[in-house]
This record gives structure tokens, C-alpha cells and sequence, in this order.
């Protein structure tokens, strides 16, 4: 790769991106309450200060799908602030803004507008958090950008099939395709992908001299078979991806090695969960972009309230702890600047009154420590080969998800068991119940009820007559695919994706990406290679990153006060 | 006074008067629910036609205090759609606007802002329905401002004091100082101006070339003893008030002959109960101000779903009806076409039946017939010398409220019974509930809690101490203040409201509101002098005209379908 030194000049690009801002988060909390203001007057100043043409953002800019008047006056009152104003706009728009913006009463860039007078574009996809709903299907941005404050894109009107048409903007000799997806149901635009039902649209003329940028708001990490959206399913023409949704800042892009883009997840600007992709650093990124070349500066957040978290296994610490130890709850409790695994026996002392010494010092004093007792389970159902200790150990180490344990359940059920497991008749509820629901302590819950289950069941095996059981297996297959078939479908999915770049090496090697003689990506001020994405530190609808649940011990963790 | 003849010219205001929009009524309503946005499109689009300089509106521009996203989302994309634009803007602000818009982050005048291209200035004081509330004290009127699409002034920051700081405005000669008042509750601010803590500022240069507007959205009707704002609180430099809340349409301005300035009440531009005040033709007002001379053209408003009621009496048609007729019940509805009054003896036919023949005609096909049996009651308690049936009946036709009426109790009861009456324990809680609760029976019901409450205390004669009952007194004493000291401050009121007239004796004749030489007002469209305010079709906060409930047999009526 070679470096590019950005430079500010007529043709470059400069664009601040970031995402889940997650406006009025906590916003009745007496100490966070104003956080993540004043977080987003710090994103809005930057982007003055740094004089870019424009913001983008990568969803939930609002926490709540119907923000409170406060949340809305003060995202208004911030965006007039800082958006408004002579500077002017030096790119232009080339592509059909009645496209573009098809779902809007006014139909065009902001900036365009007679009437407003803007210095900084905002441009922004919805996230999960503010996403449209109601009989209108409006969302909140949709109130902002009635009032000309910004631009809301990849807005999909139709649930059978999405054509994305860029916005199409130029600045100097530079080109930039705008492309982007609001968020939808993970497992809605899995299906979707996989159904040859998402299509990009390119322009025609000068294919390959647009830099293809693509913003979407959806899970990245696999939190299971169906509820992300690999990095595969996406156009290998793009060239960069910048990816909402996720709250870990990796902001640093990525290259996806099979599609030969670029990924960049700015992570939010406000820790919503305590886990540990939360207490990472928070950044925004300053994107250039001139022809085909891209250079990200990464912008530290210096509002964001830091959080740090702590897992600390008392086990662990032998010399200094044992459960039998005289005093050892006080040694514990002297010991605990942050956090404790209990299991093995140790008695917790009073957590409220241990948080109350930290009440000056954290703005989240209630979380400063989490007992957690590790749960031992035991493979009971051995008989049958259903190792539940196995697949939960699995499950938990690898990210997948309840679906997903509940198939691989049914998968060696049928291998090993007697139909009559298949018949429990709460199993479809209770999934359903666990899918729903957005406890940490879900999977455990799930296998400890299946287990119960399962005992029960395997006592009373023959109670159902074949016919009812046959029933439940086909209604169970009608509604989970065949998982050979499904993964044939998502072999196709990715061969679609990868269709442009083979079309693409009849092009002149200077104009290909994967040389990386034109394209070339520099990271400012780290140059470690980028990790790569932990599954961690996510939005709060949608799994919840569990397979770091168990793996750590504790949790907890807390904000800095000021 | 002398007919002033409109011209629109370099030195007169155009202002296009509104109020009581009641944005978001009903919208929900399968036929009904865009019946507000049409209106408000009509409006605004005929000030854009009337080239009108600004638009004031009394209140309640939204209906709920929380406006739905859609609701929002439309106001703010028809103040968009019709108040910017290139024309220019021909008058001035003279006054502080940092005073004037003292609670705004943006304290100017949206016209003056440089980066929103304002052609049509919209004024407005918030109605009781979209009051500011919580703590931060915003109102919806505010995510307007801060959007830059309305001027929300008249907004108090204090409870103890009101200082009314007017808006100075000037186009060519004329000098026109808008006052106004954002609705406070009726009692307090009743209260305010008996304890003189309400001031209006003036000018202190060329004060008595000013013409001074001012905008109130409080009850114009006496609803109760306190429960209006009695037009004699009004200060008599006062040319013309704006009187929001009322929902009738009075516009033509009615001169009051003791403060001798006019008042106009336009009235809601929708029908949000089924009340006589609500049939009247719906208008909106274009009105000029040039020097001292005002001119006020009613503008019919189209697009406002008629709304019919009549009251039918059975009993005063004996020749048609009487209850032991062979199939009167046929009869009887054969004949309503529009509504009846049952009481007599008459058995009511179906309405639920009736009204379906209805459904494709009307857009309220439940509101088409209501059923109303006029209550009789004795005067049970004769022998206490307290006549409950006279209280109450002079309570629902003199328009009293449930406060006045046990006002009233109180001092009968003191005067002629045990003194045991008074410690009644339940009494207090039951007077705040029900005056608290809206519902039409109100009165009634508490006469009849009042009555069997008083009967079971007659026979227990005694059970308090003396102690007890003389807490009791004080207390209520206390907390209502006795009726003559009352009515010693309220003259005062109206004396100090009276003040400035007496200064302005001293003033050169053809300066003299009075007389009429210079300060005229003339009514388009129709020369008949305005009738006086009914106290009926008001907003649904308040009282409801219950002085009208029972003296109206019947209630009930019609919207047209389209």
C-alpha cells in the first residue's frame, strides 16, 4: 500500500464520519444526562473547524425511535448552530435527487435549497434505534430533514426488493458515489441478500472512476447464522464500508480480503452497554478522499465519558484469597478498585455500599461492580449424545446465537434421539420468548429449561403418536430451511457480490483496486494494523455479543465522572 | 366611527390572524384525520396569496402537548413549504429582541436570521395545549423555533411576576408594539392580575403613537368566579386583543365599552367538541393596521368540515309526539333528521342503528344523535334551608363551576347548619376530584355525593369535637379566600387596568382612542354588530360551558363528509 499524504486541495473530499451518537441516551440521568449533547456539539464543532464538506453518519443519531422535545430541540438547535452558514459548498450533486431522496417533500441536497443556508451537509441512513415506523412511515430524521438540517438517504420504500441508487457528488476531478442502506431487520436483509433482492445501482459513464462508498447500520459480527450481514453479501466494487450499528470504534478501515474493500466502523460516540468494546477509546474519523484514494485521520472524542471496565477472577489469585481464608471479604473488599469473579465458593460482600465510596468519583456508581457466579454445567444427557455443557461452551466462545444453538439442538436431536424429544410442545414458545428477550443470562437460561426439559421428556418418552410428531418435524422444517440448501443459497450470495471484481481484471491495471496502485488507504495516527471486529460493544437491539458472556467472568465497570 | 378604507400601502401591516389550529385533532380518524393539516395549508396558503407582512396566531397551533412525529413532520413541512421564500420583508423590529425572545438559543426574529430565508413571519403565543411543561420548559412551539420557522413570543419565565415586554414593530409610519400572554392557568392568572403582579411595558418614546396589539389565550367567558380573564383586567391602552382559546368564531372586533378597545376572537379553525360555538362558519381574519386605524376582513375558511347541530325538544312538538302514541318510537325517528330530547317519558329508539343510515353522509356518524334525558331533582333538604336544587340549577344556567357551587354551600351552610356539616371528611377530596375531572355530569354528580354525604351527617349530628370543626373552618378559610375581600381586590384590578386612560385625558384630542377620530375599525364582509361571546365551543382544557348542559335538552351533531 502506499501511503497518501492527504492533502486539502480542490479535488479532495473531506468528510467527517460517525455514528450511533445516540441523541438523549440517559438523557433523565441527573450526571450522564447531557452526554450525548454534548458529545454531538463536539462531533459538529470538529467538523467546523475541520472545514469538511460534509458529515456522514452511519444511523441511530437518535437513542430513542420518538425522541423526547428536549432531545429534539437540542439536535435542531445544535445542527443550526453548526451547519448553518456562508461557507460554501464546493461539491456538486450529479445524480436524480428525486431519487435520491424519493420518500422527502423536498426532494433535494439541503444545501441546494434557496431557502437554507448550509455550510455543512449532513447526510445520514437511519439506524435500528430511529428507524421509520407508524402508518407513515416516518422517522425522526424525517423531522430534522423537513426542516432542511439534514439529508436522509437509503431510505427503502419497498420490503421486496431494494435498489440502491447512489448520490452522486463531485467535487474538483473527484467522484464520489454516496450508497447507503437504512437499517432493516438483520435476518430480513440476510434473507433478502441471499434472495438476489438487493441491487446496487452504478452510473453508467465512468464506472470505474467513482469511489464507492457504502454506509450501512446493521450487525457486523456474526451473532448468528442469519442475524449479520457478512461482509460478503456486499458489492466488491465498493471501496470503502462504513459500518454503523457496531459500537466498538474500529475506526481504522479494514480490507475485507475476499472483496478487496475496505471496511470502517467508527464505533458510537456514547457508551450504551457496559462491555468492553464500550471502554475502548472513542473516535471520529476524517475521511479524505481524492480520485481513487482514500486517507482516514482518526479524531479522538474528548467529551466521551470514558469507561473503563475490569474482570477480575478471585480464583485466580490463590496467594492472595482463599473462601476459608479468616477475613477474607474484607481482604476482597480492599482488594476491589474493580471487579470480582465470585465463583468457587467466595461470599460477596455489599455491593450498594461498596459503589457508594465511588459516588464523587463515577457517574455510574450503580455499576462499578457486578458479582457474577460462574455457572457449572454438567453434560447430564449423555445417554443421548446431547452434550448441552458442549454446545453452550461453543455457543458462548463463538458468538452464535439462541436460534442457532436451538438448530444445532434439533440437528443432533434427530441424529440421536427419540422423535419424541421433538414434541415438547413450550420449546417453540420458549425460543421464541428467549430470541425476544435481551437478557445477558439468556443462553444459560435456555439450556438450563431445555435440559429440565429434556429430562422430563426423555421419562415420558412415547407419549405423542407418531402422526404428532411427524407434524411437529415437518412445521419445524417449513419453517427453518434445510441448512444445506440455505447454504448453497448464501454461496450464490457471495458470488454475486464478487461479480464485479471479475469483471473488473478485463479493466487496465491502473484502475484496479487490488493492486493497490491507485487505491491506496493510510491510517493517521496509529499504524498498527487494524484488529479485527470483536463482537462486542454493539447497539442494544440484537444479540448482545454473548459469547463473551460466560467466556468473562465478571462485568462491570464504570464512566468517568466528569 | 368613521369607515376606514383598506389600502394596502407602504405604511400598513397586513397581518394575518389565526388561532386554536388544534394541529394533530383526531388524527387518527380514518375520514377526519387530515381535516387539521388541510386547514392549516389553507390558511397558510392564503397568507401567501394575501401577500400578508406577518401571521399571528393565539395558541394552541398543536393539539397535543406532545406532538406525533407526523404531526410535527407536516407543520413543519407547510411552514417550510409556504413562509420561505424571496419576499422581502418590509417592516422593522424595534424593541430588544434579546428581551423579546429571551427564552430562544436563536433570541431574534426568524426574518432577521441569515441563514433562513423567511418570507411570511409567523408570531405566536402558546395555547394551553401546547404549554410549555417538564423541566426543561420547552413547548412544542419551541422545536419550531429552534428550527427557525415560528417566533414564539409572550412567553413568561416567572410565576410571580408577568412583565409583558412588547415586540416594537415598525412598517413605513406605523408603529405596531405586539403584546401577548402564553397560556397560564385561568385561576392563576386571574390571580396574578388581582395581585397587580401582570405589567404591560410601553415605549417610552411616542408612546401614544403606538398601536398596541395584544394576544391572551385564556377563557373569555366566565367559566367560574376565577376562571376567566375578565376583560377589565386588561390595560385600557390596549387597541385591539387578539383572544385565542374560544373556539367560536367571533372575529369581528367588539368594542368593550369600559376599556374601550376592541377585542376580536377568531376562534378555532376546527371543531374539537360537538357545541353550538363549533357550528358557527369557521373564519380567519386579514387585518390591516395603518397609523391608529385598523380594518379587520373576515376570510371564510373552506376547507373546514361544516358542522351542523340542532336541539329537538319532543315534549314542545305534543301535536307530533306524546309517549303512549301507537308507534311513536317510528314516528319519532322518522322525524329526527337531526336530534331529539327524550325526557318526558319517551323511550329513545336505537342510535347506534340510526346513525349507520348516516355513514356515508357524515364523518362523525356516532356524534350524529345523542340522547339526552333532562334530570329532575328536589330539593331534598329542605329543612336546612339549603336548596340544592336551586343551587344547582343556577350553577348550569348561570354558568358557575364546581368551585362556586360549594362556595356557594359553604356559605349557606354556615349560615344555617351544624357546623358538623363542615367536617364532612371526604368533602375536600371529592370537591379536587371533581374539579379535577372533565366530564359533562360533573355538577351533578357532586349535588348528588353532596346530598347523601350531607344526609348521613344530619343524622350523625355531633360526632366531631368542637375543636375539630373549627380546624376544619380555618382551613377552608384558609385556602379560599372570603368573598368580599375578593371582590375589593378585583375592583382595584380594574381600576389600575383602567389607569393609562385617565393619563391619556390629558392627551391631545386626536390622539384619543375615544373619541374615534383617529383610531377607527371597520368590518368587511358584514355590517351587523357582533353578537356577545356565548361561553360555548371552547378548547377541551377548562370548563365546558356546563351552564349550557342542561338548559340544552339535547346535545349532538353532524360534520359534512367532505
Amino acid at each position: 500500500i502506499v501511503p497518501y499524504v492527504a492533502r486539502d486541495d480542490e479535488d479532495t473530499f473531506k468528510i467527517l464520519i460517525a455514528t450511533d451518537i445516540h441523541l438523549g441516551y440517559l438523557e433523565k440521568d441527573a450526571i450522564r444526562g447531557n452526554d450525548t449533547f454534548t458529545t454531538f456539539d463536539e462531533i459538529l464543532k470538529c467538523a467546523k473547524e475541520k472545514q469538511v464538506d460534509f458529515i456522514l453518519l452511519g444511523g441511530d443519531l437518535f437513542h430513542e425511535n420518538k425522541p423526547s422535545r428536549r432531545c429534539l430541540y437540542s439536535c435542531i438547535s445544535l445542527l443550526r448552530k453548526y451547519c448553518m452558514g456562508d461557507t460554501p459548498i464546493l461539491f456538486d450533486v450529479l445524480s436524480d435527487q428525486a431519487v435520491n431522496f424519493s420518500t422527502s417533500k423536498f426532494p433535494w441536497v439541503n444545501y441546494q435549497d434557496e431557502n437554507i443556508n448550509i455550510s455543512i451537509p449532513v447526510f445520514s441512513v437511519h439506524g435500528n434505534h430511529d428507524d421509520p415506523t407508524g402508518a407513515d412511515g416516518l422517522c425522526a430524521l424525517d423531522i430534522l430533514s423537513s426542516a432542511g438540517l439534514i439529508n436522509h438517504f437509503g431510505r427503502s420504500q419497498s420490503v421486496e426488493r431494494i435498489e440502491i441508487s447512489p448520490v452522486l457528488l463531485q467535487k474538483g476531478k473527484t467522484k464520489l458515489a454516496l450508497y447507503g442502506i437504512g437499517s432493516i431487520p438483520d435476518e430480513r436483509l440476510y434473507r433478502m441478500f441471499v434472495n438476489n433482492q438487493v441491487t446496487m445501482l452504478r452510473p453508467k459513464e465512468d464506472q470505474d472512476l467513482w469511489f464507492n462508498l457504502f454506509t450501512i447500520h446493521q450487525n457486523r459480527s456474526k451473532h448468528g447464522a442469519t442475524n449479520y450481514i457478512p461482509e460478503q453479501f456486499l458489492d466488491d466494487f465498493l471501496n470503502l464500508v462504513v459500518w454503523g450499528h457496531e459500537h466498538e470504534c474500529l475506526i481504522e478501515p479494514r480490507r475485507n480480503e475476499q472483496q478487496l474493500f475496505y471496511v470502517t466502523q467508527p464505533g458510537s460516540s456514547v457508551a450504551t452497554s457496559l462491555s468492553p468494546g464500550e471502554a475502548a477509546k472513542k473516535h471520529i474519523g476524517l475521511l479524505r478522499i481524492k480520485g481513487r484514494k482514500m486517507n482516514m485521520e482518526k479524531i479522538p472524542l474528548n467529551t466521551v465519558r470514558q469507561f473503563f471496565i475490569q474482570d477480575l477472577v478471585l480464583a485466580e489469585h490463590p496467594d492472595l484469597f482463599s473462601p476459608d481464608m479468616p477475613k477474607v471479604n474484607q481482604k476482597v473488599e480492599a482488594f476491589c478498585q474493580e471487579k470480582v469473579d465470585y465463583s468457587g465458593g467466595f461470599e460477596a460482600f455489599n455491593a450498594t455500599r461498596f459503589s457508594q465510596r465511588f459516588v464523587e468519583q463515577v457517574a455510574n456508581p450503580k455499576d462499578v461492580i457486578h458479582f457474577i457466579r460462574q455457572k457449572e454445567y454438567k453434560a447430564k444427557v449423555e445417554e443421548d449424545n446431547v452434550d448441552f455443557g458442549q454446545l453452550m461452551s461453543q455457543s458462548t466462545t463463538e458468538g452464535l446465537r439462541v436460534e442457532d444453538l436451538v438448530k444445532e439442538y434439533f440437528k443432533t436431536a434427530e441424529k440421536t434421539m427419540q422423535l419424541s424429544l421433538l414434541t415438547e410442545q413450550g420449546m417453540g414458545k420458549a425460543v421464541q420468548e428467549f430470541v425476544d428477550k435481551e437478557e445477558k443470562d439468556a443462553i444459560e437460561e435456555l439450556i438450563r429449561y431445555q435440559l429440565e426439559k429434556t429430562q422430563r421428556h426423555l421419562q415420558q418418552r412415547g407419549v405423542m403418536t407418531e402422526e404428532e410428531i411427524d407434524q411437529e418435524i415437518r412445521s419445524f422444517r417449513e419453517t427453518k430451511k434445510g441448512t444445506a440448501e440455505e447454504e448453497d443459497e448464501v454461496q450464490e450470495a457471495f458470488k454475486r457480490a464478487k461479480a464485479h471484481r471479475l469483471e473488473r481484471d478485463d479493466l487496465p491495471d491502473d484502475l484496479d483496486l487490488s493492486d493497490g496502485s491507485d487505491f491506496t488507504m493510510d491510517i493517521d495516527e496509529d499504524s498498527t494494523p487494524a484488529p479485527p471486529p470483536r463482537g462486542r460493544g454493539r447497539g442494544s437491539r440484537g444479540g448482545r455479543g454473548r459469547g463473551q458472556t460466560t467466556a468473562r467472568r465478571g462485568r462491570g465497570g464504570f464512566l468517568c465522572k466528569i
